[in-house]
């Protein structure tokens, strides 16, 4: 069977690259005729998801637990498709979930996926998205790759440079997987539940996904294997060594491709991306030419308390080119400093460009306007009930995954004070931005 | 070798405990003669804490890394000394954190600590401890236990349960370990980087902590095994196999014995601790009678918003028992209410009561200061100076590690409004409670 027609190819990085896939067409090991062609492999991708979530303890499967109220499975989703050279993606879910997933497909515009029927164990659900890609499948819109990805639902941090690692490697070896460093010792119990041995532990490694197959190679070994195999078996590269005789080549993986198995490994996702999405912060000013302008101490010490963050400035003022070039650079932070108003007419203007984005599909963004009074001379009036107003805009933009709160910095006369009260500022700005909590849109802090 | 005279004993549960002692007795693996005694063994426990945290790519070993601002290693001080049982932790430490760790045994006030000074390897920092313990150390004032457990510093949620399991085993097999089912498979790697086999999943397990031993068992293990053992080794069960010939027993963990080894970790741990002390919050009342009091409607509430919480009320009226009764049940969250008052009076004396306590010791306690008004008719006057008053205390109590915050609930005449208010009210408390974060300390938040 002739490999489906070229697709948007791996960057292999010119010349090595091409001359890796020379290489790996003479190795072919599934016997095809060895071309001298230069183009990179068609790839898919296979995701297993009929996962019922029992060790987690929790009556959701773990694939649909939301994180920052989105499921774990939108995440591996969003990790693959921005990978462009994998040409379809290819999910297993029981029936049940069925709709549960189309939901979640159309939510969050997941491109490129088709669904398949979970079988009742891992391999089976394998095996029917493998069948899918096939080419004899008459009613699929799919086309049968030549390298295909088996990754887990649960793993949402898979790089591209891992992905394109084990392609590569499968290209030239027929198949390929991550691997990792054991954390624990194995041992081998006896019958009694007593130690038999233990295994040395730098001899061995944790197998864990991605992996990556020659389609024929994987497909075939699915077609030879037996029952038991399918019901008992948990690891693809043996089905590749026991049927495709295969020494799948191991690719070491980063931490980050750990499986998300128990309720703490949520919590650890959770903050993961929380942590990414606030390394990015955006500080609104609502007047440029001014260098003197209190939005820019305001910046410096954000750039000198967070200083793992990108800490940038953009202006309102028309065009917004700036401000526009922020937000699609995927910056989910933006401080908006007021310093001439007392309302929201530029947090509002802010607002909509956001919402106008579509930004907030994927992760909540965090919107702060800032104000500065004199505590003392400006004491809570007129001015305060505008502010006041924030309730019901927060109320409004949280529907559209936008939390937005108020924040108030003292601005006292004494430059040794103001650089305190801003310090302050900073470090509530800071703490809204790491937790980003729904919890607290709408309120009015002080600093 | 006489064992240690009678220690606290493990609580085996009358009869069946006083059977297992027996019998354990009778199978004595070490050969020391069986008498017909029915005493619990003496136990003590030994921490290797030499570890560098290379894989935590953080400078700090994890073993210190903080988690609410106190280091790991506290937390699993915590879980063993809480085990009366214990009689002795020996802490093994390189000589450059010996203060280090001083330290922290005197701030966090922890109790029957030894600390001794850690080898290159795991198994030379274990060997030190064992060393410490034996009788023939003169300048100890340890006393050599008939039971050792081994554990590891970076598994701060290890449970009574499983320790007196592993101990009762080990006392009747020469040596006990808990173990895990694996999450990846294991596989082992050829000479050149590809897989040669992979190990069958059901018929292996991670070997975990903690393991248990006849302290002559696991004694005369070290000082038969050879350098390599000490250098590459990573497995107690396995000397005491090689050097015993002691089949040690495993004992099924619970998913929360997992090490604390990568950055994520630390984020889950940090979840779990903030999680474990959210669970029980207290309504300070400043009346009890009115049992239409508005603070028993946001006590409804909560209780309703947080159906797995435990939610209590207690009084400030002098005496003050049940509060006392509440504090010295670890409850780190407090909801004062005030509902006659604009001041900090009833505040102040329940922060006084938490100071006394030294309750904040080991965990960040949450104060939240409930005042109502309705918007309108009381617009932003001097009972609002007053509470900004509120930010002072807040600055004092944060030095004792006592977290308080202000919020104001409008209490509008319409039955309905007031329910939206009280549980939006609700929401910012779980959510206050839920962060614990130190940077919103002092705010006034409006529901």
């Amino acid at each position: 069977m002739e490999p489906a027609p070229a697709a948007p190819g791996p960057r292999l990085g010119d010349s090595r690259g091409a001359e890796r896939a020379a290489a790996s067409s003479s190795l072919n090991p599934t016997g095809a005729e060895a071309q001298p062609r230069r183009r990179a492999p068609a790839v898919a991708a296979v995701l297993p998801a009929g996962g019922s979530g029992e060790r987690m303890g929790v009556p959701t499967p773990k694939q649909f637990c939301p994180i920052l109220e989105r499921p774990l499975i939108s995440y591996t989703l969003q990790a693959l498709e921005r990978v462009c050279w994998i040409k379809d993606i290819v999910v297993a879910v029981t029936g049940e979930n069925m709709d549960t997933m189309k939901g979640i497909i159309q939510k969050y515009q997941h491109q490129r996926i088709s669904l398949v029927e979970a079988g009742v164990t891992r391999h089976r659900s394998i095996f029917n998205g493998l069948k899918a890609l096939a080419e004899d499948q008459p009613d699929s819109n799919l086309s049968k790759p030549e390298v295909v990805i088996i990754h887990d639902a649960v793993r949402p941090f898979v790089e591209e440079d891992v992905l394109l690692k084990v392609v590569t490697a499968a290209k030239e070896h027929g198949a390929a997987g991550a691997i990792r460093p054991l954390v624990s010792t194995v041992i081998s119990p006896s019958a009694d539940g007593c130690l038999d041995h233990s295994l040395e532990r730098a001899r061995h490694r944790a197998s864990e996904m991605p992996q990556a197959f020659l389609f024929d190679v994987i497909y075939e070994a699915y077609q030879q294997c037996s029952d038991y195999d399918l019901e008992f078996g948990t690891e693809c590269l043996q089905l590749a060594l026991k049927y495709g005789h295969i020494n799948a080549k191991l690719v070491e993986g980063s931490p980050d491709l750990w499986k998300v198995t128990y309720k703490r490994d949520l919590y650890a996702a959770e903050s993961i991306i929380k942590e990414r999405i606030s390394q990015y912060i955006c500080i609104v000013m609502d007047t440029k030419e001014d260098e003197n302008h209190v939005g820019h101490h305001l910046e410096e010490i954000l750039k000198n308390e967070l200083n793992h963050v990108k800490v940038t400035s953009g202006a309102l003022c028309p065009p917004c080119r700036d401000l526009e070039q922020i937000i699609l650079e995927q910056c989910y932070n933006y401080v908006c400093v007021n310093v001439m108003s007392f309302d929201f007419e530029e947090t509002r203007r802010l607002l909509n460009m956001l919402k106008e984005s579509n930004l907030s599909v994927l992760y909540p963004v965090v919107v702060i306007s800032v104000y500065f009074l004199d505590y003392k001379s400006v004491p809570f009036d007129q001015k305060m009930e505008n502010l006041m107003q924030i309730r019901d805009y927060a109320k409004e933009v949280k529907k559209r995954n936008i939390l937005l709160c108020g924040l108030l910095i003292y601005y006292p006369q004494d430059e040794q004070k103001l650089q305190a009260s801003l310090r302050q500022g900073a470090t509530i700005i800071a703490t809204l931005i790491k937790e980003r909590n729904s919890g607290l849109v709408g309120q009015l802090l002080v600093a």
